[in-house]
């Protein structure tokens, strides 16, 4: 299967993160794909930052390899993988490989070292800019958005917490003239003028 | 309508925040109750500690109540309250008094002076705990969660963030078994063993 993600602006990575959905972040320290699964994760600025503010810590893989490269790429998966996304979970990435195991496509990015995941709805190329340990904060910039135009709309999953998920169905319910003044500009994914 | 919440378990508070609603965070100065609705917002931690953390800052009202009184509530609409929860996030509290308008029915907690909202599926109530000025982040430490048991598997309203809305639909996919080991003892909102 071809690759198929493009890039998207950066106006519009935050409204990715926004609606809060089970997130796969990945980070390459030269020897080899970590993944970890986030839930913990917040939109936290527009243009130019895009800051995005996630809560993890040491205990994790993937964020000693990020913390070791001070980058990673935030991935959004469609609803149709939440079984992979539970079982990547739970899994260790020294001791079994997602990617291959889970049929993620990789395709390289422009900014940073780990791999994009071409089979997602978007991925997010980012740096990490800070961080506020006394909170396992980490406080990500996005550098560079790419999208997968034909899983716009997918429906996203949403982690309760207690093992259980919620999906998010298609129907986009649209209130824009209400928003008008509170939307930036160029932010727009779904609806139509 | 009688009132219908009852005080649930704190460990179940972050599953309320962890699946990424549009919430309703209100703050009482003692002159009168300020309303905001924030998608920026992230559960960071279980009990004892129960931290959130959102992103907002001084062009708000609430947040100068909230920042004033150093507490606040937070509330979890269903997806039923879309149109009123989007006009409530351009409406301003010193000119309009949302509650009334939007029919949100007060409810005296028993930490902090801001009102639950019982027509709401969960209110926290939280103490602010610290700041982080430098990317507008404010630390809550949720303190005591009242339930309305009747909403508990209620959709929820995610914002897509320019000015579109998802709604999560009433399957709860469960997933616990695989998740067991990383999911904290009594958070279980959903799953019956």
């Amino acid at each position: 299967m071809k690759n198929k993600m493009i890039e998207g602006h950066l106006r519009k990575a935050f409204t990715f993160i926004e609606p809060g959905p089970v997130t796969l972040v990945t980070a390459n320290d030269g020897s080899q794909d970590y993944l970890m699964v986030i839930s913990w994760i917040m939109a936290m600025d527009y243009i130019p930052h895009c800051h995005i503010a996630l809560s993890t810590g040491p205990w994790n893989e993937t964020y000693t390899a990020m913390m070791k490269t001070k980058e990673c790429v935030i991935s959004i998966p469609s609803a149709s993988m939440a079984k992979d996304i539970v079982e990547m979970g739970v899994e260790s990435s020294s001791e079994t490989n997602k990617h291959r195991k889970h049929k993620l496509r990789k395709k390289k990015g422009s900014i940073v070292k780990a791999s994009l995941i071409d089979n997602c709805i978007a991925s997010l190329e980012c740096k990490v800019v800070d961080t506020i340990d006394a909170y396992g904060l980490v406080i990500l910039q996005c550098e560079k958005l790419w999208v997968n135009p034909e899983l716009n709309a997918a429906p996203l999953l949403h982690a309760n917490g207690d093992g259980t998920f919620r999906v998010d169905n298609d129907t986009i319910l649209d209130y824009h003239k209400i928003m008008q003044q509170w939307t930036p500009e160029g932010s727009q994914r779904f609806y139509k003028d």
